[in-house]
């Protein structure tokens, strides 16, 4: 039976060596973080495999926009399944609007009279949410009205992202490189409520089933599907059902705090999946325990530093 | 400054007695259950309050789900805003399936072979989940090809609440009643991917927009508004979101075993919310730090025996 | 393979019935809290089994310290582990110092400058620490010198316990009972500070050796030994490590948020205790994940009602 | 008000550059790691600051043995808070037993049955813990009988430093440095039953008392006292409270993934020990949200590549 290795740091080492000290102690944390460097890596460095990221909790206003575009510039991400609060906070800052640093202990009635909003410990102005009412409802104008009738929330997030000029973003990343943004609860968020007032007005129908054809269509026939999912929701739920017709994803990661005990999607083990037909083979599977925004750009790197050579 | 109180039990003291006894204590999780235990009460027992609860989780197949039906059935509930899943295990179990007690420390390789699809500690057939498919385009002819063009998750859940005949089914007595079921994310489920099979071969396009419009049109005008939140994602979001257009909800409580500090919206304080004009002061909103398949049904029936002379 | 069953409420139910609904469901939480009903229940009937209960967490300060008093009244508890903080906020109110309500958004450089302490949501004065000092030192002056030079937390306790003139004082109360009540890390709270400053002016050796010779002659000869483990830290390790002589428990429940992944013993699920000889036997274990101040309560009831007729 | 900065990634970016890019981001988890890298950095450079580490979970066994005795030996760390799991992994590894990778699905009644003992995922063989009590008698021969009459943990460990002869054990590293050791529940553990049979045949007291005042006396009259806490428990919890006497500690950062919400010590955030004089200020504190297995490597080589030069 094999044994526990133990970490050896280095002053000036990379961030793949001490991945991979990590990987070699095989169990706890460190076993499962080395391994999804390791997974990360293949998968990055793997041509026929179709790469996902699925976006839920605050990763676009909590400093991790650049890393996304970074990746889908690079061409290491071809789909996207986000929620609709993180394709909101994309296009608030390609608006030119910023985040703002506050504190977890406001008090929330006084943040609201000033006009602000708060998540967690950032703010983001409700002026700002006004302003993104007439860019929303411009860049909905542009789109002919024929192609609003019934529409994706993925061919919606392709005009946006062509309409968007910030290099920043993450939806016009994904218009220039070609990969896929799907939201799939986009109305359920502050961009949706401004959808929703605008589909009174002008013909507006963003319909969920061209969105599940599309991702089917773009898995079906994949040799290898990785997914790199980024805390729970319906982003992540959506991704691995889209891919039960073909047997199943091949490669998967999370990154979550959420617990399993609860029985919630969001905290499953990628094992579970296996018995829905979600995920293929536990060979290529791991779970960090672990905040996302802090665990997945250490990844990343370690990932992008296999690419090497 | 007052202080804290002690619980004092007694053999035969009822549930009510307990909760009273807790909210006492006015700290750490005594003092939250019995606040939610009292503003539950309120809520049950105030006519002008619409009442809304969400459902994330297992709760349908793991037990609650005759305390759902029941609570619509007595009319304390006017909404549910809900997973697919939680649609899809009812539907199952209106069908004649059952869930099977089962182990979360299973082999989902044997698992999936063996025709069982898990979650956590329990199990439904792959053979029920192919049923139910045939259940589903079954229902679904029978609904007007002229409404299924353009169908609210809320009205295709009426009419297969009105087909099922299990008088323990939550969408059964919600049709019954007049409780209005919503499920914005209905397409990603077991359920949906039926929804979506069906969609390629007949007319069928599920549109949120209308789930949405219902929703607010259910809300604006109501002189109060109460919340039920039974763990995060979609449907804790849209009740919360929709209530923006008349100032927020008035009453919340929510049970999560989500924790607040990685930012995402399913672990957050419902006093984050005020500032986003989603609810509208903090004296009626409370958290409950737990599992809400354990503390639902014990708050429900504290709530109940307040209703009583 | 047996299916779940679903709870059914009904508007008087006794928590008795309530947790047997519960158990019946089988899975999930629900099955969980009702599992840890029966065993509980089955404890404290069963005249052959010695139980024991640990404490971690703010129980005492917390609104359970009247329950747990309760349970030593009634003699269903026979020995008590605790953290020194229980001991110390124990102590403070038989002293008739009072926890006051305060909340967890305080401001801990002006909390300090009025003079209290918080704990979460609860404060107690700086003032009633000090206070404590002179009320230990008291006590200590009445211990024979002898007695003082090696004296396990057991026989410490049992001192105070007999001092302290408080019939809701768990200490007072074991006295009473004839319960023993252990606190391996007694020094590691404000209480302990005081034995300390007075070890360095009169005789006084705690000797934790002599506290785990108790605690096996305690356990070893008995039939059966039952734990219930509120919270985890050293008070859960503690009791179950010392019956690695006899073979380990016979039963046990715990009630805790604490997670498994990390590999902290806090968190690890009974089952692990196994694999170590520190239980014995999986049939009567469970973990309820949840709040102890809330779950606790209602689960003692449900076994109180259990010992009727 | 200052916004929030988004972290740009490079692919030969050194963990330095990484964590200070996520100190710009200046909320959520980045925020929170990069601050905490850089008071690490900041403690390491100071001469003048008295340098701890506690350490409560599997993080000796778990792979970060040798991280912590590199620190040790480059005279980063002055004293060392653990609980005895720790102190017993370190002791077997340095008497040549090695930790196994497991799973976490084993049958712990087989694993039992085949000698072995689980963690999580990891096995030691219940043969090495035998060897472990010869060995540890063999050890307390070697102190005079005079000296193990009354002994503190510190003492005790030095001794044990001094008799293993491997140069990765931190006990011995702390022996050769000059580091102290406390263990303040050392009789808790599996070396702690050896200390226990061994007390009952040799004169053995061992005095927490004595382990306090050193460690009063280590921290009282220094210029700045630092802490790092890994995990809770009582390790965190006596350094700490050691450092009342003084005013509290000048700078503390904490990785834990317990919460705060249920009151307990180990998940409660730094700035509550304002209130109790166990922390200075609120300025050079930080609690970092996850596995300290994963955590911890990572932002020590942050902070040892802020020494250079």
């Amino acid at each position: 039976m094999p044994s526990v290795s133990h970490i050896k740091i280095k002053d000036g080492m990379s961030i793949l060596s001490l991945a991979q000290q990590m990987e070699a102690v095989k169990v706890l944390g460190p076993g499962r973080f080395g391994k999804a460097a390791r997974i990360l890596g293949d998968m990055f460095r793997d041509k026929n495999c179709m790469k996902f990221i699925s976006l839920a909790g605050p990763l676009i206003p909590g400093g991790l926009r650049a890393v996304v575009t970074d990746l889908i510039e690079r061409k290491f991400i071809d789909g996207i399944v986000t929620t609709g609060a993180n394709v909101t906070h994309d296009v608030l800052e390609a608006l030119g609007h910023r985040h703002i640093v506050g504190t977890e202990n406001a008090d929330d009635i006084n943040l609201r009279k000033r006009g602000f909003s708060r998540i967690y410990d950032l703010y983001i102005t409700q002026h700002s949410i006004e302003a993104l009412e007439k860019a929303t409802y411009r860049m909905l104008d542009r789109i002919p009205e024929q192609n609003r009738r019934n529409i994706g929330s993925f061919e919606l997030l392709r005009e946006f992202g062509g309409q968007l000029k910030d290099k920043n973003s993450f939806l016009h990343a994904s218009k220039l490189r070609g990969a896929t943004v799907f939201c799939p609860g986009i109305f359920d968020s502050m961009l949706g409520l401004h959808l929703w007032t605008y589909s009174r007005l002008r013909p507006l129908v963003v319909n969920p089933l061209r969105d599940f054809t599309r991702l089917v269509d773009m898995t079906y026939e994949r040799k290898r599907v990785g997914v790199i999912i980024l805390g729970g929701g319906m982003p992540k739920h959506q991704i691995l059902i889209a891919n039960t017709y073909r047997g199943g994803v091949d490669a998967a990661i999370q990154i979550t705090l959420d617990r399993p005990d609860g029985g919630g999607f969001s905290g499953a083990p990628l094992e579970e999946a296996i018995s829905w037909g979600k995920v293929k083979t536990p060979k290529k599977l791991v779970t960090v325990v672990g905040d996302a925004t802090i665990i997945f750009p250490v990844l990343a790197l370690a990932a992008l530093q296999q690419q090497r050579g």
